[in-house]
């Protein structure tokens, strides 16, 4: 981390005032232009794509150019400004620059011309993130901003123009990485009618109700035109309004007009704001890609309104950033409303509410999930393994790959499911190679700290019971790595072709593979059973386990039948009368679910009982429930869904109960805190609902529940989906969507998926019950998550070499979550712990814990460390933010700075902290091998 | 004229060859990379449209940014180079440059990296444009930019890549004017195609019959792609060919592919040029309004491929420009094939002939034809009439504004009839004010001349018998205005109420105005009558005619019935089975003429006899024939073409006789020389006809002809128009069409043309026909022609104000015209004296003739007088060109250059002299007072 450097940037009195074009003015309407371009990190096109400009006869974009042509601009006047967000796209721009226009680029900075707004690696989704992802790939772009400009380069103001729809965790993350304000384009159209009638188009969100505030306020403002200029002055190259004709001589010279025009428009904007300051976002998706056109008609415009100042206009435009025009709002000593929900569902109009995507590209979705899973392992390894880890004895690897693409993928148009065919492609194609890295770092790693350099195999098809090593092998040893802090138990299904194993210190039982999953291979695989056992690994290591063939192939035990079980899975067909089905929007039809004829067999042995239940040729679930564990898993397969009737399909699985849930639900944000839902209902404003599903429709990235005074039906998942519950006692979950029509939002194709076989992609997932009385339920459900989150990595080997390893002294504590542990530079590491309950949720857990961080680790010695904002880019003793009058607090709260020593105390609330803590390497005292 | 300057651009040796990026190397193939951009000076959008990019919805472009995005990028490094074209929109932005940029700009033009081509305000069209306009529009451009930039701006080679065909006196011209090569990009496939296997795209054009080589020498090259660049090798912001992707971890990764492409290109088009270099015109239409991807990719290009020769490749690329190109072709000292005929027709494939424009839009061809007669009377009388010309007692007049808007109309997309029908009423619009001021400036002029400053008007509707003036007043004069060297006579009708008038020095007769005419004025005018009398002016001059009404209103004689003559007008309807009516290509249907009725009616009198002729309510023609003329007048009127019946229409008039003509028939070129054409055949190539009609028709400027050995007959024409001969003895001429679908060659809206009143233009014109024998009908056709071209201007008194006046001491000789009299700067004028003839077309007038301008102005006294290229941009004597081996002439001939004194001699050619001329004004002396 560099120590911050001299800031040369304005920060405090009026925005740069360094020329006429960019001073405000105390007694006028001051209009903040802020050039802008939004470059979305893959969408139509793939990321490369867009960089280079390739495929332009799909969209024409090419970010290198905009970076290119901007900079040059920039040059021309010191008044222009502008400002850039995607960190992804900046960072490849300057790998290629010159010495000099680095040189160009890092004075433009230091003069605030050019600025960095939210500064991540990509602008995050908010529906279907979870919020370790997120932390990640904001940490990524803003490092590189903190390593390339120092203190200058750090952006205060979070930019998420464009995302469906926001997520409190959202605001709590920005807040908890110093921002000092957050702007967004689309919310709900009745909330933003309300709103700007209100004047509440700018508010300070109360993002956490763990957390004290300030610590997760942030100062957020609706943006007046989404993220366009307004009507009529886009100027732009893909833009056909006319430009500022100003030769009089010319037939066309509208500079009288468009004075005119751009007046009346600022005085109706400032209406509906509260101060004498509003903002205009002069831009759009992949514009500037020419920005002398932008400037050119800016700087006319500039010079033609403020010339009518002269005749007693009180209209002032100048050039300017968000942390200017945020800056001015601050100033204004306003009083602030107060917002402590957030902004799901998003509807645009009455009937396009922006919810199916929570559930678009389900298999995505997962991949996605268990990568972070992987990443957060391969980070780990890289850190315990030491250096063999990235060059060792199976080759040179890397976590830097998975990191640069997990952090791509968080992308609002990635994991969203909201891109293009071929770009959700390219994202899994992109995990595929991080994977790559990462497995050879891990086999470098294990190899380290088991003394083993036997060959490991991952096998990734476990989940359709393929495994060519375990099927075939007559003996091998299988490593359960555990990220978590924690000791874990888990249950394993190993493809085998035997029907008796012994498995050391557990019980194997064999099962049939079923049917379903038969005919999911495809030819990929040909195992004829299931050895199920449980295994137990230690926190932040491993275990090994040895399985020998005792009996010769054949089939198991006869499955016996038995009676359906209470929960049942449902398709709901979409009536004939609607036929546009929404890649983005939910399927806004009024449905009657239509019961479906099912097949169940039970199998039943001493490690777990399954039902298996088959509702259709694409539709099955496997019910089980494991020795010992209280929670019941649901796998359910769908796929291909069929859509030769003309109709596409949203699958959902109902889960009903006896619950007196009443109208409410809640669901988590970001995989953090939880939010209470109601039918029908948002708590900002009075509800027009005018779809009753896709209306009622909330993105569920790690679990769901209904609860009354006695019971808690908590669904935890293992990957972000739509869910709500219409019924008393009912909670539904929408788990695969195929649709015959694009909805009309850019994407261009619908929603069809069709899967490697080309006739409609089969997806598997996972989803854990747990009923429990409420009181007891966080205890149940955060650790249940957390585990489905960061899963165990399995990996094989021939023969039984065996180890076992922990890298921590001693589980943390069971509020504490490690969240992060990563290399950060040669001699030091990344370290996050975070309390992971919220303050009220767990009488057990809800409450201050010390973690000693030097008796953390068992081989690395620290040496120390030092606390740092969220977002790694600033000392946390530095952290300063904007103050707002909320009116209803009782003061204005000041940032309490938490200075820290090598022992932290995690407050009794949901909070993280963050350090860099500084080793040595203690290599081998806690290695273990037999 | 500025002196020439110091000449910085490099003119000899290699290309540049500042840099590695523009040297060339003699054992190589060296690809000649030109950077261009094709802006059109009006098409779908206006030029002001263009200019300022308004308007974007219809068409994406915007010539302010390509040049401010060009110089910007051209700074960057000083190998890139970049060629512009049309000084309409480079004067525009030169005069909303700062001095800095200018700076910046004449250092880059001085250094050879900017550089202009062709440099006339446009490119004009080529087919239905007039050498009179052609010259001026091109003086125009090329003057300011010998204002602007000296010597270093002067373009040495003329770049009509567009034009749809091209005419050998448009080769003619720039060679006159000084340019070393022309290339362009459309010529007919098939001639192409032979060209190509003949390695043949690059020629010497002998231009003209008349002038001794090498004075009309051209050397002449097509271009490969048009004027594209390669396929694959757009990187233009309106294109989507993928960009140089450099970077070894991108997924799309492709500089081996591109390199490979690029060479095999490069060595395919080497196959069929002569050289071991090549040209690639890098651009298109209004490409380069953002230069950044063009440069940075074609730097990627160079870089790449250069790295091959490493290796062993011999391609080597390099940004050039036309003139360093044209530079190593004529250091290649090669034997060049000549070509003499021209390049009409053209056709892209074998059905779509580009001939049906030739016709396209006759009311904007005429109004461009009656505007230059009117441009050059206001030159004149600007000269004539002093300063007070321009600011005098009607206000402030000028020649400028006219000047400008007909170098404009000159455009390919202008006269040519192929542009939007928006864009074609903007042209008009232009030319109506071009009128407006100069006819203030005539009013000025005439006042001076005169004496009178009594106010004149101006009845443009008189070719519809509407003139209130004419039809209330008891008594007035009329002025008119002879802007030929030689006295005219000519006929004239009035809109009168009266039915007898006396005339002073003149026989008035009065006939009744055609039911035709009163239809076609729509409550324009009421007269019931016309006076027609012939009347006289003298050279460069004017006369005066009192008219006074005798007889009341009332009735004329009644008109006698007729026999209809032996020319018949007929409709040629197109057949149902082709429903594509094309806007620049001539609707490709096998016709059958179609006979209709017609009623006829006779009128006589001592001064005309008439043949009025109705053929349908849509279709009518007059014939007329004047008292003491030799030439027989038919005035068409056509329309609103009717296309209820879901046709569109396409209107000839056809000319039978029984002249022996064979397949023969002959065009002018521009309105200048003869060339014979020839039904089915070409002289270049072995003609595979495709297209019987389409494929026979060439554009007519001014006249076309038929003739045996007794026997001619000449057309002469008041607009251009397309015209064939199909059958022995006829000739017909395209007159008006109105189609209903596009030709889909980029205009997007079908010919229709819906007139003022919304139901379909109605067109009138007129042509003269002359029956002579082949020997003498140059002696007639000539001064005809002009006499067409530069009609006098009427102009309108109330009262009897009367005057004479001549600028000439005598007429000119019959064979010299004088083509240009022009205010130069405040002490000289601006000569072009042209021997009309061509050598062997008149036994009479094919002689040298000697003029002496000494002697030749009546009130303007010759001081000096310097010779100049017929560009007006270089003095005569400095004049040298390229010289270029053509094998087959006995030697080569160098440039004579032709030093004159204040007496001239014009060679027994058609050749034009061009004269600066100084002068003292020697006011009054030559003006007669009645």
């Amino acid at each position: 981390l560099k120590p911050p450097s001299q800031l040369i940037r304005f920060r405090s009195g009026a925005c740069g005032g360094q020329t006429p074009y960019n001073s405000t003015k105390p007694s006028m309407l001051n209009v903040h232009l802020v050039p802008h371009t939004h470059d979305d990190v893959g969408w139509l096109k793939t990321v490369d794509q867009y960089y280079y400009g390739g495929r332009n006869y799909i969209q024409h974009a090419g970010v290198q150019y905009i970076l290119d042509s901007v900079v040059s601009e920039l040059q021309k006047d010191p008044a222009r400004r502008f400002i850039y967000v995607e960190t992804a796209f900046f960072h490849r721009w300057w790998s290629e620059q010159s010495a000099k226009t680095r040189n160009i680029v890092t004075q433009l900075v230091q003069e605030g011309r050019l600025e960095f707004v939210n500064g991540g690696w990509c602008m995050s989704d908010e529906a279907s993130t979870h919020y370790s992802a997120v932390i990640d790939q904001m940490t990524l772009g803003l490092r590189f901003l903190n390593d390339t400009f120092g203190e200058c380069g750090r952006p205060r103001v979070a930019w998420h123009i464009d995302p469906f729809g926001h997520a409190r965790e959202h605001a709590s993350i920005f807040a908890q990485m110093g921002y000092d304000g957050f702007f967004f384009g689309r919310l709900d159209y009745q909330d933003k009618g309300r709103r700007m009638k209100m004047k509440e188009m700018e508010m300070v969100w109360r993002a956490s109700e763990s957390l004290k505030p300030p610590t997760a306020d942030l100062f957020t403002g609706v943006l007046p035109n989404g993220y366009n200029p307004p009507a009529g002055f886009c100027w732009d190259q893909s833009c056909s309004d006319d430009p500022v004709q100003d030769d009089p001589e010319l037939e066309d010279y509208n500079v009288d007009d468009l004075v005119n025009k751009f007046i009346s428009i600022s005085k109706a904007q400032a209406d509906v704001y509260k101060t004498n300051h509003i903002i205009m976002t002069m831009g759009s998706d992949f514009q500037y890609e020419n920005a002398i056109p932008w400037y050119k008609n800016m700087d006319k415009l500039i010079h033609y309104v403020n010339a009518r100042q002269k005749n007693g206009s009180a209209v002032n435009v100048l050039y300017s950033t968000p942390s200017c025009y945020l800056q001015e709002l601050n100033l204004a000593k306003q009083i602030w409303p107060i917002k402590t929900d957030d902004f799901f569902p998003y509807a645009d109009d009455a009937h396009d509410f922006w919810t199916g995507y929570f559930t678009s590209r389900p298999a995505l979705k997962r991949y996605e999930r268990l990568s972070n899973s992987l990443l957060q392992t391969c980070n780990q390894l890289e850190v315990l393994g030491g250096s063999q880890s990235r060059d060792g004895p199976f080759g040179k690897g890397d976590s830097e790959t998975m990191r640069r693409a997990m952090a791509v993928a968080q992308h609002h148009d990635a994991v969203s499911g909201t891109e293009k065919q071929h770009v959700a492609n390219d994202y899994a194609k992109r995990l595929g190679i991080g994977w790559d890295h990462c497995q050879v770092l891990v086999s470098n790693s294990l190899a380290a700290l088991s003394g083993s350099n036997v060959p490991r195999v991952f096998c990734e098809n476990l989940n359709i019971s393929v495994c060519p090593l375990t099927e075939g092998s007559k003996r091998f040893s299988m490593n359960v790595y555990n990220p978590l802090a924690r000791p874990i138990s888990w249950s394993v299904h190993l493809p085998v072709n035997g029907s008796s194993y012994s498995v050391q210190d557990s019980n194997g039982m064999v099962i049939p593979v079923s049917k379903a999953t038969q005919n999911l291979r495809r030819g990929r695989g040909y195992a004829k059973n299931e050895l199920v056992f449980q295994v137990q690994a230690p926190p932040l290591g491993f275990s090994t386990y040895s399985i020998i063939l005792l009996g010769r192939a054949g089939a198991p035990d006869e499955p016996k039948r038995a009676a359906p079980v209470s929960m049942q899975n449902k398709v709901r067909p979409t009536t004939p009368a609607l036929y546009h089905y929404l890649a983005y929007v939910m399927c806004n039809c009024n449905c009657n679910c239509a019961c479906v004829h099912m097949c169940v067999c039970v199998c039943q042995n001493s490690v777990v009982q399954e039902v298996r239940q088959q509702f259709s040729p694409w539709v099955s679930q496997v019910v089980r429930l494991y020795e010992g564990s209280r929670e019941l898993e649901l796998e359910w397969t769908i796929g291909p869904v069929p859509v030769d009737d003309g109709l596409g399909k949203e699958v959902i699985t109902r889960l009903d109960s006896s619950i007196s849930s009443a109208e409410y639900f809640y669901t988590d944000s970001n995989g953090r805190e939880v939010l209470q839902r109601r039918k029908d209902y948002r708590p900002t404003w009075d509800l027009k609902q005018t779809e009753p599903v896709a209306g009622n429709y909330y993105p569920m990235n790690s679990r769901a529940f209904i609860k009354d005074k006695g019971s808690q039906l908590t669904v935890v998942t293992d990957r972000s989906q739509g869910v709500s519950s219409l019924n008393n006692g009912s909670l539904e979950i929408m788990l695969h969507r195929r649709l015959l029509y694009d909805d009309y939002r850019g994407v261009g194709e619908p929603l069809s998926e069709p899967g490697e076989f080309g006739d409609g992609l089969v997806v598997r997932g996972r989803l854990l019950l747990t009923l429990t009385p409420p009181e007891t339920a966080a205890d149940a459900h955060r650790p249940l998550a957390q585990g489905m989150v960061l899963q165990p990595l399995l990996s094989f080997q021939d023969g039984t070499p065996s180890a076992i390893f922990s890298a921590l002294q001693a589980s943390l504590p069971p509020a504490v979550h490690l969240l992060t542990l990563s290399q950060w530079d040669k001699d030091s590491v990344l370290l996050r712990l975070e309390h992971q309950y919220e303050s009220s949720e767990s009488k057990t857990y809800s409450k201050p814990v010390t973690v000693n961080l030097q008796k953390m680790f068992s081989t690395l010695k620290v040496v120390g460390a030092s606390e740092m904002s969220l977002g790694a880019n600033q000392w946390k003793a530095n952290m300063t933010r904007l103050q707002w009058n909320t009116g209803n607090d009782a003061h204005i709260y000041t940032c309490s700075s938490h200075t820290s020593s090598t022992s932290s105390v995690a407050s009794p609330q949901l909070i993280s902290l963050h350090y860099i803590v500084h080793l040595i390497r203690n290599r081998g005292t806690a290695m273990f091998s037999f």
